[in-house]
């Protein structure tokens, strides 16, 4: 059978194998009124993959194990762009042959307060794009992948002035920086933003805080990356190896955004007297479940701030965010690697040692699936 | 010597004495332009008086055994009302005659950006109202005492509708609660606030809540204060010893509110998703200093929700505080003792027992000192 019956991807069964998805084909979800499928023209990865298809953020077995229908197996990928090839019956929000980008969400209710008022992201009947069973029991499915179906909601259309291997790191790691900044430093004067962590995330948020109006400190252990945090736009960098890194940064930040995956390595009680008065400190990396923030209430107490996180960002947003990237011609680092069973397991392994400046966006998928013919 | 050289006021030297301060005679600071002598005329006990007593909230010896000049021994008190018997040559604030409140800051730069901005009590040069050194080296003293020595900018004009001994309790308690309650809800339509803990702090919260226009649940342990807390006008009850209290929960309040003075037996990872989308979690309880917040980042995840502290409130609030509880006719729940070492070790004990509903304010200074002559 072909699509779109079937569809195509790198898959794993046991989180062993996270390296080495093997190519496989399988049944999409049934396709509903407000599904659209994407013909993927190329991916970016995303540390998410790492850990889902590690299965650390959870302790249950992979979801996809106890689908009720469609694949035991699981495929990955959420910064996906590609062309729209077939709409459900109720789609309004694009059509057969436009460009779109999807990320890490490919459904929600719709209905709920949350999905009403610009915060689907945040919707309780959220569906991930991969690893989340859907109400019927299907276990989605990404878009390392020659096709992915998803809500249109989460479909979004993209400007023409950006390539889509430079788009796609937007679609999740760019959206869910641009959401908690712009949320964080909207209405105020000057804002300051400090950047923590500069890898995927990390450099789409220098580049965005500038975008938006922020005087931006990178914020990274040693002076690797330096040099390329002041490219991307970054004011001020800040080693936190220095002994002293924090003097005279008291009530400096309208915001802290922390983008690296680990919480642990964080001195939150160091960090937390850098923010004005009743400003946050936001984690959007996500860490082994395992983990927790340990901090003493007493941080907290000299400025009134708050530490929290933030989950992805909404259509608007991703909208906005990509509006604001062809107004002020930034772009991802990206470095591409043509998709195959080496590339996507290239791209893993390297982004797990952490090399990679900054984005991997996979790309070739016309080629390797023999689509891109409509 | 007598007062302006000398105050009286009751004492500990050793924070295993905590439960029974001494009366004893003790050199004033010395009086600065903007400064302001209270003759005190009652005081509420708030519970940071038992950590400040007991030493819980630091690791070093008690402050007052270091001070460069002034008394060796610590009065502690900073819920303070009183008559203006004294104004430094600068004082513009108050005269000679008024009846002023003071709280648990003295003193501050006004010089900085946060004393600027409506944000005073979170200026890094700010000096509490007891146990805190002042630049000269003196330790600051509280109001359990026949006279305090304060900055205009922290003695609060009173209407003259509330009595004494029910205004006291607004100058700190009041305060703390109203500035986060203010600041998280202002601007939003039909507000739900929690309050935890149902204590000095939290009664007063209740109450303050529904002034400012809020729905509000009450939460507590067990059902022994539910028909109080009705009576403040909450207008739901939780008992979080019910096995599903959080039922239903999910997405309800845009402020929960923290009043327990312990965070160690909050379960925050049931708390945080009854929170709405971006909304926060504070904490107004300082807990013992080895005490921490532990937290998964995961529950801050699916609403992107924050926990953070507030620190008392600036004197714009605690004018506009004042002014709400003339407006709603609301006055804390005051138990009186007669101020004498008796009385003070009476209330630092009952307090320490829970044995209060729901806070105590010491009258009768001026027969106990003489002093209500002027």
């Amino acid at each position: 059978m072909t699509y779109p019956e079937q569809f195509q991807g790198f898959a794993i069964s046991d989180p062993k194998d996270w390296a080495t998805p093997k190519l496989t084909s399988f049944q999409p979800k049934n396709f509903g009124p407000r599904d659209v499928d994407i013909e993927v023209e190329c991916c970016g990865i995303c540390a998410s993959e790492l850990f889902a298809l590690k299965n650390d953020w959870t302790h249950d077995p992979l979801a996809c194990l106890s689908s009720k229908y469609g694949p035991k197996t699981q495929v990955v990928g959420h910064e996906v762009v590609g062309k729209v090839v077939a709409v459900g019956s109720d789609v309004s929000l694009c059509k057969v042959g436009d460009r779109v980008g999807l990320g890490a969400q490919a459904s929600a209710c719709m209905q709920c307060g949350r999905c009403q008022s610009g915060n689907e992201q945040y919707c309780a009947q959220s569906i991930g794009t991969y690893c989340d069973p859907y109400p019927d029991g299907y276990v989605s499915q990404g878009g390392y992948a020659s096709h992915v179906r998803a809500h249109e909601q989460f479909c979004f259309p993209i400007p023409p002035e950006i390539p889509s291997e430079l788009v796609a790191p937007l679609q999740c790691g760019g959206l869910t920086v641009f959401s908690p900044i712009k949320r964080n430093i909207q209405g105020k004067k000057n804002p300051r933003v400090a950047i923590i962590g500069i890898g995927g995330l990390g450099h789409m948020a220098i580049m965005i805080s500038k975008a938006l109006g922020a005087e931006v400190s990178a914020v990274s252990r040693g002076y690797s990356k330096r040099d390329d945090a002041l490219k991307m736009g970054a004011d001020h960098f800040i080693a936190t190896s220095e002994p002293n890194w924090n003097a005279g940064l008291d009530d400096t930040f309208d915001l802290i955004l922390n983008c690296a995956s680990s919480t642990s390595s964080l001195d939150l009680n160091a960090l937390l007297p850098c923010l004005k008065v009743n400003c946050n400190f936001v984690s959007v990396g996500l860490p082994h479940i395992d983990e927790d923030f340990k901090v003493k209430p007493f941080s907290f107490f000299h400025n009134g701030c708050n530490i929290g996180s933030s989950k992805l960002g909404s259509r608007e947003e991703a909208i906005e965010l990509m509006e604001l990237a062809v107004k002020h011609n930034f772009r991802p680092w990206v470095e591409t690697i043509k998709v195959c069973e080496a590339g996507v397991s290239e791209g893993l392994t390297r982004l797990d040692k952490g090399d990679v400046r900054y984005r991997f966006t996979l790309t070739g998928f016309h080629d390797f699936f023999g689509t891109g013919k409509q």
